[in-house]
Order: C-alpha cells, then sequence, then structure tokens
C-alpha cells in the first residue's frame, strides 16, 4: 500500500517524462491496478517484461526526484500553506471575519515569502 | 537580455537533468557570461562546439518545461501569493494587525488551497 502511494505521487510528478509505451503500462499496472499476468495479457508482452518495465520506470522517477526534489519541496509547500490556513482559520470570527495581532500577520506574510522562494 | 533570462530560468528549474559537462559549460556561459571563444578555451573544445552544446541543452530544458510546465506552475503560484500578500497589506493597521472581512478571508482560504492543487 506504502510502496503504490510512493508510486503514484512519483508518476504524477514525473510521468510525463517517461515513454508513451512505459507511461501506459505503468498507469495501467499501478492505477488500473492490473495484476502482472492481467497487464502482460493486455498489452502482449510477457510477466516478466511487464515486471522489468515496472521496475525499470521506478528507477527512472526515482532518479528524477533525486535531481529535482519537486515532492520533498511540494511536502514542505504544503505544510507552510497548512500551518498559515490553521493560523487563519483559527482566528475566524463566528461571522467570518478575521482578527490577526501583529505578530500572526507578520508570521502569515513570512510564511507566504518562503514559499514563493 | 530576454533569452539569457529565460535560460537562467529554465537551468534553475532542470539544470540537474543535465550531464554534469553540460552543467559546467552552460554555466560558464549563461551565469558566467563566458564568451564562445572564452568557453572555448577553457574546456578545450572548439567554438563551434560550445555553441552547439548550449543550443542542445537550451533544446533539452525546454522539452523538460514542455512535458513538465514547472515554469508556468511556479509563476502561476508566484501570482495567487502575490495577490494574497497584496490583500493582507491592504488591511493592515498603522500597529501591524490585520482584519479581513468574511468576504476577503474567504478569497486568502481559497487563495491557498488553490496553491495546494
Amino acid at each position: 500500500m506504502e510502496k503504490i502511494v510512493e508510486q503514484g505521487l512519483l508518476y504524477d510528478f514525473y510521468g510525463p517524462l517517461l515513454t508513451q509505451h512505459q507511461q501506459e503500462i505503468y498507469e495501467a499496472c499501478i492505477y488500473g491496478d492490473l495484476s502482472l499476468a492481467e497487464a502482460a495479457e493486455r498489452f502482449g508482452i510477457s510477466r516478466q517484461g511487464v515486471h522489468d518495465l515496472i521496475k525499470r520506470c521506478d528507477k527512472i522517477l526515482k532518479s528524477y526526484e533525486d535531481r529535482l526534489g519537486l515532492i520533498s519541496r511540494f511536502n514542505e509547500t504544503n505544510a507552510k500553506l497548512e500551518d498559515i490556513k490553521q493560523l487563519i482559520e483559527k482566528n475566524k470570527d463566528k461571522d467570518g471575519s478575521v482578527r490577526l495581532s501583529a505578530e500572526e500577520s507578520a508570521e502569515v506574510l513570512a510564511g507566504l515569502r518562503q514559499i514563493e522562494e
């Protein structure tokens, strides 16, 4: 399960860098949840061929993350956005308006600037 | 000038996907502002060789942007962050505290959620 989530995330970010052929088979197995045998039949290659292709794609996708680090950056950005959202939600009045102290508004603006970098 | 800015931005995002050799020469020419002749001398290749390498790198970097669109996403995110910052700055009191109306705080939260997507 953990592995499927990681593969899905890697594919979300770097999938367009795989060949069309790799994308089709990887998607069918990871998102479409096809077994090796089912994928082998659908794409007219051996089970071993599907297995090797998936492993090769995993390696390619990970190597892009190692070099570009988009997922790790994405996670950092979302953690910062979450903090900002919570700070705003915490200061929301019943009528939906928000009052931030000088410290809190400075914190929000600093957080937004960090995301921009 | 425009071109140098575009090359710099592309290199900022996708430079790690070039080979070490390409990175060295591309950096020296684009950031270090070396002429073709100077780069040719420093790296012990012909002027034509440097010229071809830069053109090939431009093409590679653009093809990554065509497929991943990080720069276009980065620009969109920054435009949204800018809107949110301005909305907060606009509502800042002299003491640095901020009051957002219900509509404004909803706008800020919606903007933050859009960035997360």
